[in-house]
């Protein structure tokens, strides 16, 4: 199913790099003929499915999974005003059923508050009925005029997370927004993507929301990566949807609410972060493939070897590594290559002189050889993995470091982006001064209040207008 | 969410039964504001996930899951022309983005043919390359002009698993299709559901097939419904979407097809088939909740027998038992009543006198207590849910068997119908008798081939014209 003709780029060449990798390792075929919308490969969609079940298992402690509609009728999705003035340009509109015009027509979901807060409003009846949370993974569309890109900026979106949550007070709203963002930052960090959290600006929040908290990444060229967001909504939708509680002296209150969100670019960081020049590097916790084995049949005793590697195949898997033997008729080279390139952490290797001594040739994906003991290779295979994604999570954390860095006037500032880097400034917090940041550097304030183990949060002049400011994140945006 | 009021429709009114208990049970939500769409309440779809691994255990042997885009452009959708006409007045078109009409319309899936194939014939190069083996689990759309009913007929359907393969030859095509039948047959004997498998006549077959399999299971009112199909596409898809490969003499060939399918009407099957006057009857290898655990706290000793409760269900859940332990503060009589209707296949009963017995009261969902020593707990309990899976196959093997009845006039089989029952016939296979048979019963000639422990295959006289006649069902279908 793949032509892996010519080189990949080098990984420096991000935008290149990134383009060919989805194919050549069978992420995604992008030769579907519809702008914006890309086809999951076998293989990335077991990537995806690892990468999704344990963003399940982190909200299954207290969260549900529940399915609604995906499409949205006029009235309804017309009625928040702020929300449909941040979504009227890029919503999809079913309009004919076979070659009858619709009497109502139906907005396929660009996210789904107006699918849902109906249904909130018939299920929400008394104080002890919340909190609700509940959360989908649904295909989402939006119609982006701008430049798409695979897993980054899609017309679907097939892998949008929503969490969607009801409370009896703006304050156990809040709560949940920092419960939110601790579960975000556990997801990413056990997937050794380093975050920068921080308050988007009140101009680049939710459409509807109250405030927005970010979760953005550092990718490979420089420029940020939003991974996710957690929205307070205060009672924007509770006042439009009619969501209202029956609280313990018996009187009907609003309904405060949260959403937050991961999508599909979840794993375009993985795969930007990870990847190096020669492919993919799949952290092993979510790898489709840990770990591949590789029998080295060169010379004789080439059905000893072949059967040692089956057993040892058979060995790992039973241990509970996802395991693979490759037994096709290539040389090894061409295989190491191969899986390589498909991010695959570990491999195994196993010729005659392996089996007469006992071992097997660990090579790490990340770098380095290891041989380990046949005897206890389960060990031996865990701890080789655990010290994959240390190097790993060094690596990504060591990306993030080198490309932040603090800029106190707007020339240090416009030099500190064109090197490539994210900026902390100070900002002072006006919308003037924040539209002067845009105007002169064509990037974005990210945010405030930052939350990061690399940016320390100290006051300063802000560097537009000199009075006292808050650290704040400025970048070029995905 | 939920509102107990009233009581539950008996199982013999089949249809409002059904309606109910699809709420009362916390199934689907019927208020969604679009018609023949719902919502899965969380505890539907946890049911609906535990159904869904199964049908993924099962492909997964040797299929790999994939996810293709949703929209379809206008001209791919249009390309083969039996297919089109199969869906023409059934297909939703996206034709706006924003406010912006769409150069090319796009059509929501009604399945994923002119989706997938287009994409086959990038992937297929050699014959190295056979079989391909895909399958997905999606949203699919179609404008239904009949009457919608949740997980029957719908407008959304929300959990359509289909599989697409491709071969070198059209036998290797049939070989798949007998496969694939096959492996739906053990999804559903595994789930206790009964199937009745036979060949749809010509009329009735897949727009754009060579032949068509199909599944079906006759529901408590008598009436069958479809509950899988498998295709045979030959080569009408491939010559269509140019989908060749080279085969050993390097020679550009055609390749065969064939697709198959099972949506939520498995779901509806289950519900259906093993619900009872007092609910929902979940099999325990698909239940949400497999065992209720309810503490009988009257008089003292209250924390006594909580404590001892909630260690019962530490253990039940350490062995694997998907276990809940209902400690709200009502009587046990309505507790009963809650998880009965609720479909949970055990519950266990924890007292005083129990407590100090060593033992455990367990009663079934299907019927029956049985007294558990405490000891030995978890082969018991085992062995008491292998029993309800039992009864639960025996009574739906029993419901399939006497609503079958041989009818060797046109007037006996109006009357077997009448007394709501599926009619085993003989028929030529002569389009004429086959529509006369339909004209006069307002039923459907189900099929021929019939494969089913119940219908023995013996060739008789054609009920219309006298004539040789093969084994053919007929019945009332949804």
């Amino acid at each position: 199913m793949d032509d892996d003709a010519g080189a990949l780029p080098p990984k420096h060449q991000f935008s290149e790099w990134y383009n060919d990798i989805l194919w050549r390792a069978e992420i995604m075929d992008v030769r579907y003929p519809v702008k914006g919308t890309y086809v999951w490969y076998p293989y990335g969609f077991a990537f995806r499915k690892h990468v999704y079940q344990r963003l399940r298992d982190l909200l299954d402690r207290d969260h549900q999974e529940a399915l609604f509609p995906l499409l949205i009728p006029e009235q309804e999705f017309m009625k928040e005003s702020e929300h449909i003035k941040g979504f009227e340009d890029e919503v999809y509109w079913v309009t004919h059923g076979g070659t009858t015009p619709l009497d109502v027509k139906l907005a396929l979901r660009p996210t789904s508050e107006t699918a849902i807060y109906p249904m909130y409003a018939l299920w929400v009846r008394s104080h002890a009925d919340l909190p609700i949370r509940i959360y989908q993974i649904v295909n989402t569309f939006r119609y982006e005029t701008k430049h798409t890109r695979p897993l980054i900026r899609l017309r679907e979106i097939t892998s949008f997370k929503e969490a969607h949550t009801v409370h009896a007070t703006w304050d156990e709203a809040q709560a949940q927004v920092e419960d939110a963002i601790v579960r975000y930052r556990e997801f990413y960090d056990g997937l050794c993507i380093p975050t920068l959290v921080s308050r988007r600006p009140d101009w680049d929040k939710f459409p509807g929301a109250d405030y927005t908290i970010a979760v953005d990444t550092i990718m490979p060229d420089g420029k940020t990566l939003q991974i996710g967001t957690v929205h307070h909504l205060g009672d924007h939708f509770s006042k439009t949807f009619e969501i209202k509680y029956e609280d313990i002296n018996g009187e009907q209150q609003y309904a405060y609410q949260t959403c937050y969100g991961i999508s599909e670019r979840s794993i375009a960081a993985l795969i930007s972060l990870h990847g190096d020049d020669k492919g993919l590097v799949f952290m092993p916790a979510v790898a489709p493939i840990q770990i591949i084995v590789v029998p080295i049949t060169i010379g004789k005793r080439h059905e000893d070897v072949i059967a040692s590697a089956q057993s040892l195949e058979v060995a790992l898997r039973k241990a509970g590594f996802r395991t693979k033997l490759d037994t096709r008729e290539t040389r090894p080279g061409a295989k190491y290559y191969w899986w390589e390139l498909r991010g695959v952490p570990l491999r195994l290797e196993l010729g005659p002189r392996d089996i007469d001594a006992g071992t097997v040739v660990a090579v790490k994906r990340t770098g380095g050889k290891v041989i380990l003991n046949r005897a206890d290779i389960n060990s031996g295979v865990a701890c080789v993995l655990a010290e994959i994604s240390d190097a790993m999570r060094a690596k990504a954390e060591e990306h993030t470091k080198s490309r932040l860095c603090t800029a106190s006037s707007i020339n240090a500032l416009i030099a500190v982006l064109n090197e490539g880097k994210v900026a902390v400034v100070h900002w002072c917090g006006e919308r003037v001064c924040g539209d002067a940041i845009e105007e002169k550097t064509n990037a974005s304030v990210l945010g405030t209040e930052v939350r990061s183990p690399y940016v320390s949060d100290i006051e300063g002049a802000c560097i537009i207008c000199g009075k006292l400011g808050k650290v704040t994140l400025i970048g070029w945006a995905y």
